[in-house]
């Protein structure tokens, strides 16, 4: 029987977690619901129902997990405590500050209805809060770097949207190479923002708007960009559908850590992602840990977990000795 | 209280372990067992008890977790079952095509005592299985590639210094770079054992030896060597201590997978390791999983496990609370 999966919510993610159920043979899409008028909205999946989220409750004897699809900033703090006291659930909650927080509530709500929710869930957090932990537990004498990109930051390009004059815009956050060479040589460099990471914004100006003037308040933006080299280019509406459209992504996780009685060794361990889209990757990685979520459940198991309480094997489709045939 | 290690076998592996023992300040070792006169060895930790393995059995109470240090050629198909009745062990058994027979030798072992025994922990298999399989659970669709090196082969070094006329030798392991940049261009390539690796080898001979001869004989070795392109350097046994008496090592494991309702969207997830020292980064791993080994026996588990059982937490001597705040 296959494992019978919602989704919440139908925007760029939900769409990524319907194409990479498709790619999962033990996994189905039971449904989607949605906050608008299910009457219009049309889904890839033919065999998949489209509700309301007015009448998710009605589902709960039909969905094995739950996945959520909203945004940290409003939608999850609120849906993953409610929709756990129902359903076993995976969410991608990435607002690093308020995940205790989050977690707590998750844990309450799924402790109490016997339910599992694996939350922040994705690439960072998710893939990469794992390698830091491995990397962190395998040599505790060392030193963690984050890089993010090359890639599209939605939070600045949304902020490059907000300046007057300007009607569009992608921001691409770009690691500095030098400086990724300055870490994998063992150096333990300590470097600012600057030194990390470059900005470059493409942008589409209103008509009559000054571009010296748009490209100055971009600069100067505090939080945003007036901590980094940012570049600023002009480009028409043609130009960026044509060439900015994509949603890529990627970053770069090393530890560089010391080993030996007198630490006189180094290593090296680096974790990278280049990711033509974003939501489908981190799609990928929620529908993982939904099967996870599935056998966790089953097995008995209930309350709220992170990608650190997640055995491996939970993952994977096959079984523990196919695992250690083919892939240990 | 203290995690309370032994050691069985006390060569590279056994000395790396003392080392990581002590970069972890809620660990001890408590002895060494050797298979040798225990009044001929002497280690570096000054409070550890150097024992006859003869006596292991009376160490029951006064050790957490054994780590076996010991071949997996003869070594650890006897020890790790027989340790397992005593013990919660951990070991590196790296012989890939015996991994499911071990496994079922130690866990009958381990269930019956009500022990962990948690085998195959290093890096290839260990962290490099880990990330096949995290890689493969989250892009169903792809393929996956393993490279090895820049590193010394102690199986090719060991083949080199059979041969007739060589004193001593060492080979190094090198991946080819433009084989690396294929995979990582998402081209799916298919690589023979030729395109992907090189081999090195810096060789000692011994007086009046061919030079013609012996380098023939290396390059066309089969299984070793006849299958790659095969350099053979001639050295001095001075200049072989002095720049060849390291036992660095690593590699890449690449995945390349696609995703969307066509399969549209390309993405690369790499893990690679540059180690100085094999034997220590190894060590740091088991470490890391005699930690877990310890928590999951108090939790009541028992059998035998790998590192695709095991959740990430319980590496970590961090809490839940901890890691969620500072790593996730």
């Amino acid at each position: 029987m296959s494992i019978r999966i919602g989704i919440l919510g139908y925007g760029n993610l939900g769409r990524g977690v319907e194409c990479a159920v498709r790619q999962n043979p033990d996994m189905e899409l039971s449904a989607v619901f949605t906050r608008r008028d299910p009457s219009g909205l049309s889904v890839l999946t033919k065999t998949a129902a489209v509700e309301s989220v007015k009448n998710i409750a009605d589902w709960k004897e039909r969905i094995d997990v739950l996945i959520l699809c909203g945004g940290s900033a409003t939608d999850l703090p609120i849906q993953t405590p409610e929709m756990a006291s129902m359903f076993n659930v995976v969410d991608s909650f990435d607002t690093h500050a308020r995940i205790p927080e989050h977690f707590a509530k998750v844990d309450e709500a799924a402790e109490k209805s016997g339910k599992i929710g694996i939350i922040s869930v994705g690439w960072d957090p998710g893939m990469f809060s794992l390698n830091r932990l491995y990397a962190n537990a395998v040599l505790p004498d060392g030193c963690d770097y984050t890089f993010w990109g090359k890639g599209v930051s939605q939070g600045h390009s949304d902020a490059i949207r907000r300046v007057e004059g300007v009607k569009d815009g992608k921001q691409y956050t770009i690691p500095i190479e030098s400086a990724l060479e300055a870490v994998r040589s063992g150096k333990n460099p300590e470097l600012s923002a600057r030194q990390k990471h470059l900005r470059e914004c493409f942008v589409v100006l209103e008509d009559g708007a000054d571009p010296d003037k748009v490209e100055q308040e971009i600069k100067n933006m505090p939080n945003y960009f007036a901590d980094y080299d940012t570049t600023v280019h002009f480009i028409s509406e043609e130009e960026l559908k044509a060439n900015h459209s994509g949603i890529p992504h990627g970053g770069f996780v090393i530890r560089s850590g010391k080993t030996g009685w007198n630490l006189e060794n180094n290593h090296i361990i680096e974790y990278s992602l280049k990711l033509d889209s974003n939501p489908e990757f981190t799609s990928g990685v929620i529908v993982a840990y939904a099967r996870a979520a599935y056998r966790m459940h089953k097995e008995g198991q209930c309350g709220c977990k992170t990608v650190l309480d997640v055995a491996p094997s939970y993952l994977s489709a096959k079984s523990g000795e196919e695992l250690r045939k083919s892939l240990l």
